[in-house]
């Protein structure tokens, strides 16, 4: 695994390569069962332990107190966008919703399609490179939920706490992209979810973590796949789980555990952050494009001058081991994802190449 | 991969052993780009590659023509059972069902949550033992569409052709557990669907074949990831798809292209059964649980005369290699699933065991 290029994809992104040579031997075998991981009845034993290892681990990693069920679904967190609110979402209630977003939004409409929505907050007005302060918010009287995205991917932004939401009113986050990349109290919660390609494992598996009286608050007709109790009541073995996914998310929780929970996980990721950060602030080549006290710590959104030394930077980087630095088309410039598994001295890597690129052309 | 089982499980099963050992190494390098296939961006060319030759190989495996669209989704079948009627069924209109298993009666119960259903056959008398016989079907006048689930796993049963369907009725079809396990006139359907995990690689992705004129037939107001439309005019790629599972899916096509596709394939397939079914119909020590015009080419279910000497069989099977060949709870006895990848040397080698074990027990 030694050419391994050094990959700032935003997803699906860089994984641990102990995680990657365990996925690679348990396709052939598992666990010399003489069977592929891939091969196993999800019903029999072998895939048994592998769900509650990953279950256990998931609640190990986050201290997940009993009154929360953890589950496995599909669809991604576009599928979540609209199944908070087919699941939490009265007939005639309100959900407050934090605009901060492509994600955010796209959450919105498709929440509308079963309720009320009321955008309780946004940053749309600066194209979302901020999030948007205390003082700005104007939520609800008696919403049925708060709904907001921690990390916003695109903008590089993310919530550096907890949006502020009425006691005995459930807040609801979109964690797809900084889940367990810092400490995180779930007490505080109703439901967390997140597609795994970013900090959890491949595409096709959500994480759904659900406080128990959640699970069937609304009523609706909905099919089986978009009940939160379809999962919770068959320990997410309704139909066949996306098994490989499940797999890769124990094995990612357990690569976490060794590492040293979320307290080392979440100091490594802020030194990580900051060489590069410290970079673009000390340097007048490279300006952020997110306010500095909305900054991500897991996409680093940056741009050069103009738009043609970016595209030389991004040249440059590729011919020289940064790959996938390009920034998304409603921002421009550069985006530095580094996930949980991107190493940190890749981060002092690609900081020093910044240095080198700036005093060259600077 | 000298120490592989014979397993034969139901689903996920048996896949082909030079397609896992592709994956294997994939995980860890995606054809030399020094980034593993689940750490590219599904914008990016590799993956790009890998879903655009998945729709060619599928295409030109059944033949497909060009006014159908190849769309790969998450969610399994049973997500297909709500979509199928979700898109299909209109407000005042009925869809005609055709009830030969449990995954037909799972069909129609998520069918109901968006219209009328009227069971136009049924063998539920007889513990669906067998495919409805034609002169039993009471079709509706016009119905908005007819769905048939082609084999049932749990029951050991295979529609031998299509069931009758009126002209301009578009013709549905769960192919879950037997698609391209033989010829296939695509032409016949308005839309296929299969869950992977039992002839096209892991759980975790949905295959839908669908005619370009239902992908949009009914508007009503559908989350995102329930809408065929949002997979047709984005290629799949309206969010971040199972990238692992399309890649494997992939990769199964081209072995079965390499096999020398459905013609082959059904060759060996009926071949493979053949000689299961054949020592079940010259001994009078097995009984086949299918009526025999019903016989499933991939699910073979059998019994011995006592539930006790069922289980000694399996007993004794597991440890002379045979694995997964218990029936389902419903059924009973034994089940030998037999899907595309299953070796026609271990259906004789089944065999030859079948034949000793009533030897030495008959």
């Amino acid at each position: 695994m030694s050419n391994r290029k050094l990959n700032f994809s935003a997803g699906p992104a860089i994984l641990p390569e102990e995680v990657l040579e365990e996925a690679s031997h348990a396709i052939l075998d598992l666990s010399q069962t003489g069977i592929g991981l891939l091969e196993h009845s999800h019903r029999g034993d072998s895939f048994g332990h592998i769900i509650e290892s990953a279950v256990r681990g998931c609640r190990s990693i986050a201290k997940i107190p009993d009154n929360f069920h953890v589950l496995f679904l599909q669809g991604g967190a576009t599928l979540q966008f609209a199944m908070v609110a087919a699941n939490l979402l009265r007939e005639e209630g309100v959900a407050d919703y934090l605009e901060t977003g492509s994600w955010s939004k796209k959450a919105v409409a498709e929440a509308r399609i079963y309720g009320r929505i009321h955008i309780s907050g946004s940053s749309s007005d600066s194209n979302f490179d901020r999030i948007p302060p205390q003082n700005s918010l104007r939520p609800s009287s008696n919403p049925d939920y708060v709904h907001y995205t921690s990390n916003n991917t695109i903008f590089g932004t993310q919530w550096k706490e907890e949006p502020p939401c009425p006691p005995n009113v459930p807040l609801v986050c979109d964690a797809s992209s900084d889940i367990f990349s810092r400490k995180l109290n779930i007490e505080k919660y109703g439901l967390i979810y997140a597609g795994a390609q970013k900090n959890l494992g491949p595409a096709g598996v959500t994480l759904v973590i659900i406080r128990d009286d959640l699970i069937s608050r609304v009523d609706r007709p909905l099919p089986k796949m978009l009940r939160y109790s379809t999962f919770a009541e068959t320990n997410s073995l309704y139909n066949t789980p996306p098994v490989f996914g499940i797999f890769m998310m124990d094995r990612v929780f357990q690569w976490i555990l060794r590492e040293g929970g979320l307290d080392a996980i979440e100091t490594r990721n802020n030194k990580k952050a900051q060489v590069i950060y410290d970079v673009i602030d000390e340097s007048h080549f490279y300006q952020g494009t997110a306010q500095v006290d909305s900054r991500s710590v897991m996409n680093i959104t940056f741009k050069t001058s103009t738009p043609e030394l970016d595209k030389l930077f991004l040249f440059e980087a590729e011919r020289n081991g940064f790959h996938n630095l390009k920034g998304h088309r409603s921002v421009g410039g550069m985006r530095a994802s580094i996930y949980n598994a991107f190493p940190e001295n890749g981060c002092k890597e690609l900081a020093k190449f910044m240095q080198e690129f700036s005093a060259k052309r600077g």
